[in-house]
């Protein structure tokens, strides 16, 4: 194939890209990008799994068997089917992660980067010779000689629980084993064969994800994912720290339910991957500075009240067995550092898998959850600044009437047309309940439909809003189409919800650029991190003002970067290195205490209106 | 005072010395030394509580109020009351251990060194600024802040449970606190005035002593002991392996007992001391190779048989909460190396604080125990050399009919005369038993007066040795003269158990002779170490042939040096890295697979004849 007619695919969110021959359809371009598209009928166009959306570029027509199997909808939004679609020039094609194949749902997102593998753990394989009455060496200083011997490893040693295990599964695997090393340090040993695999955690506030990672490769082996057990005790930040402050065992309450959570996760990935618990000898774990101190069950009540100070902010590391976690009996949990406030080692960790402090252009990263972050990298500054908001799980389905997450039924996108609302769900199931892109996107259309007006209030006079239970409301799906049975309808309540977390992340957009002294139109990218984020429809978000209008900024859909720079640190000591720098060159700013908050977030409560958008923030007002 | 007229008093097992004008009471020359002994008449000579023996030298006559106050076995022992004892010369005084108040029992023992203090953690104060808007430092980067600028300690750190306790305490003392440092880590804090403690603890089969001392002065605070509540489990160490061998929670309840006991004996001493448990932020605790596997439950089945391997043998710092210790939460416990076999980290200290690796003469340090240690030193050599004896617990009243430990009413010392026996008890209570020192003396005195012969068999003929219910024997005590209402005996029985304990240890002594190419007469010194060796009757130990004769060798008897030994890799870190060198340089020998061990230990069963020692070993035989 000559440079002259081979054309350029890039895969979005996950960033990858090909080059293939003009012709070649989408499903084969996947295949060759090393993407696995759902694919059950073998690229017949007859299972209607494959789907993707083109982004831009050429390519040939819609078929007959896209026609059948596509909706008005999907059609309207750009869907293709991927073995039907053959591409006619450089394309940019976005991949539904309800195409992807299951099991790798989780590994989305990484137009990022990928870095050298240098693991903290090592392992080293030893074939000792077994003591005798002339040689009654103990069986760590024998360990010890032969590490030295062969490896030139001096001064190594192992805890009680290391050699606990060290005696009895030497004398079984005959002196032979594979040993794993932190520096000089022994935290573990295998059969001969055995490797060295890793544990990375995203703690999120409402949902964790877990990986199980190769050390040796950095492949992901597996991965595996639930909702954060304390959501029970308090669905934000601030509730489970009131929590804690009020029951005399909070803290330790909170601490079980997650680490059983976490380590349940462990035994999901070691099974999926067909491995033991012995082989995991290291663990990154991120979180914002609530969940890491919640995890590791550190003093919170400082941190619930201004100054919101944290217990600790530097790195730590922490035996896994002291945070319930099965792993290898020497290994610890590497937690990365926080910033400040709330803004913690996972937004470190995002920072530093989107490289932002290596950009070169005027950047904002969002990392949008519960409790969203957003930093700022101005090019010649030598610091980041970063803020936190508050935002509330509303865009993770909570407090929204019929909210829910993003599994199996939730309508992920919607469009108003005038004949009614044309909805989207995940698989492609009858609807039971909105998701968070599908509430941007509700929301979103009925301001651009006058269903709502700039302050949120339904406008009652119009056809298509309706008496409720609750008062006006818009009627998604009706309960008989439904699968819930059930009517699902957008009340002013949701609205209301809404408001108040775009309020928050908006106002912190805004202060964040004012005190960094930066106009809009200056910013240049706008990297949005998070779940939720990646499967966020953009235009609709800045349509309904939840990000500020950056009339130059280019949009970056970056999927779960918090997860990707905690596998990176996992995996790599450089990584652990940097992302502590990161932390120590990040600025971060309680918008709290900021003296416009207040009115800011009342403002980011409001919908974006040409008049505003002329005039500047107050134009209405 | 001239230095013509200044009188030279040692006093023994202290081996404390002070210079007095003659004619000084030993009283006075006693407090003079700062040593307290008891005195409830304050030196009248009627309450005849501060008696000592004296050893050599002149003194004054026998007064009046002596004669009557003390017994005849008494008088003829040497003993005095000091308080109407008189010094004319140069004296050496040995102090019974009932002559000191009771507190002071158990610091007992050391004609040994003092070393210089130079502790592993240390105490440094800070006064912190608080945090505010302007200032959201976490708590613990605030501390390292300080701690770099007011004492240029970098990179300080803390473990999550130091952290855990760091954030509330802060608060509540006004950020104001002493913090306890082991290099740059941060294990525990206190407030403004408090003092950094450690723990340090002989763990013994039979019996635990453990002491507080003051990290910055060395000065010892508390003394506590207890009996090793594994005994339950098995008397001897190799039951107890036996006992984890054959039960699958064995050695987890092996451990839980002893170190429920432990933090027990801590807060025994933090109470007598005035102190709180978290100023106590080290600790050292020395045993045999299986006790102190057994504490820190590491595996013991290779242990247990040939080639009996330990599982580790190099120093080992283990966090004292996961021994069950509550001190500061940072707290780490140094358990020092092991040499080999069972010769544990207590050898190395009681090696240490004999200063045997110095010695200038050829010298054997023995250390008498369930599990007997002995070393050996001869100058110019780069090695010491070690052996360990099962002598089992006769010498700790165990397995002896009327055996008891040294408690109330303990027999500690017997001479047989032709009036029949002469007894001296502990407390000077009626008698309820023996105790080790006074199971060597009627043992020596029988073999003495003809009453058993040198195979340790009653001479049933003699009308001193009765018809018992077990057999002949030698009765102490009638039962109306005695504390129990039983008549107090010496059988048969108990005579071959001691044969048992004085055969491991003799064989031991003769094989570490054979082994390192030393005649009996080359021997200089006998260090002779452990609570009961410190209460020995050395001549009768030789008599009844526990000991070798050694015709050049001076005896000292040095009490707890183990405990002495763990006090100093405690207060000193130079102390610490001494006591790795002593262990890496003393070679042990495994006792029962050399050669001529079982001969051996037949012939260290029987009693020295004239004719055995003219003859050699083989007299007899």
């Amino acid at each position: 194939m000559s440079e002259q007619d081979s054309m350029q695919i890039q895969f979005q969110p996950l960033g990858t890209r090909v080059a293939v021959a003009v012709g070649t359809d989408l499903l084969e371009a996947a295949r060759e990008a090393g993407i696995d598209l759902a694919s059950v009928c073998g690229g017949e166009g007859n299972c209607g799994q494959c789907r993707v959306v083109i982004l831009n570029g050429e390519v040939s027509a819609l078929s007959l068997d896209e026609e059948f199997i596509l909706s008005d909808m999907e059609q309207l939004d750009g869907e293709r089917l991927a073995c039907c679609t053959q591409v006619l020039s450089d394309v940019t094609v976005e991949i539904p992660r309800e195409s992807l194949i299951t099991g790798q749902r989780l590994q989305l997102a990484s137009n990022l980067r990928t870095i050298a593998v240098d693991p903290i753990v090592r392992a080293y394989q030893l074939e000792l010779s077994p003591p005798s009455l002339e040689d009654t060496r103990s069986d760590l200083t024998r360990i010890a000689g032969a590490l030295a011997e062969s490896y030139e490893l001096a001064d190594t040693f192992a805890s009680p629980a290391v050699i606990r295990q060290l005696s009895p599964l030497l004398r079984e695997q005959k002196w032979q084993a594979i040993f794993y090393l932190r520096d000089n340090e022994i935290v573990g040993l295998g059969p001969l064969g055995s490797r060295p695999l890793g544990l990375a955690v995203d703690l999120g506030t409402t949902k964790i994800a877990a990986f199980l990672v190769d050390l040796q490769t950095g492949e992901e082996l597996a991965a595996a994912g639930a909702p954060n057990p304390q959501i029970g005790y308090g669905e934000d930040v601030i509730s489970r720290l009131n929590y804690v402050y009020r029951n005399i065992d909070g803290g330790q309450v909170l601490a079980a339910k997650v680490r059983q959570t976490l380590d349940d996760l462990l035994g999901e990935l070691v099974q999926q991957a067909g491995a033991e618990r012995d082989q995991v000898v290291d663990a990154c774990i991120v979180g914002n500075t609530a969940m890491t101190h919640l995890l590791m069950q550190l003093p919170v009540a400082q941190l619930a009240k201004a100054p919101f100070v944290a217990a600790a902010s530097d790195a730590l590391l922490i035996n896994a067995a002291e945070l319930g976690l099965s792993m290898a009996p020497g290994a610890d949990v590497y937690i990365p550092p926080s910033i400040g406030g709330f803004v913690g080692a996972d937004h470190v960790a995002m920072l530093l898998a989107c490289d932002l402090d290596q950009s070169e252009k005027i950047t904002l990263a969002i990392d949008i959850g519960t409790n969203s972050e957003i930093a700022i990298r101005k090019p010649g500054m030598p610091f980041l600044n970063a803020v936190s908001c508050a935002s509330g799980p509303a865009f993770e389905g909570a407090h929204i009437g019929h909210g829910m997450r993003a599994a199996s039924g939730a309508i992920e996108k919607v469009r108003i047309t005038e004949e009614g609302p044309l909805l989207m769900t995940v698989g492609d199931t009858p609807a039971v309940g909105l998701c968070g892109s599908g509430i941007v996107d509700v929301v979103a259309e009925l301001y651009g439909s006058g269903l709502i007006n700039y302050r949120g209030r339904f406008e009652k006079e119009k056809a298509d809003v309706e008496d409720g239970r609750f008062g006006p409301q818009y009627l998604l799906v009706p309960a008989q189409k439904s699968g819930s049975n059930h009517d699902i309808a957008v009340t002013q309540k949701d609205i209301n919800e809404i408001q108040l977390a775009k309020g928050a992340i908006n106002a912190g957009l805004a202060i964040l650029l004012e005190m960094t002294g930066t106009r809009p139109e200056e910013v240049e990218e706008v990297i949005i991190a998070g779940a939720f984020g990646s499967f966020l429809n953009v235009q609709n978000a800045i349509n309904m003002g939840l990000f500020p209008e950056l009339p130059q900024a280019g949009y970056r859909q970056v999927g779960n970067a918090a997860a990707i720079g905690a596998k990176w640190m996992l995996i790599s000591r450089q990584a652990r290195l940097h992302g502590q720098e990161i932390a120590s060159q990040t600025q971060y700013q309680e918008l709290t205490t900021f003296p416009k908050f207040s009115r800011r977030f009342a403002l980011g409560m409001l919908f974006p209106t040409a008049e505003r958008q002329e005039t500047g923030e107050d134009g209405r007002q």
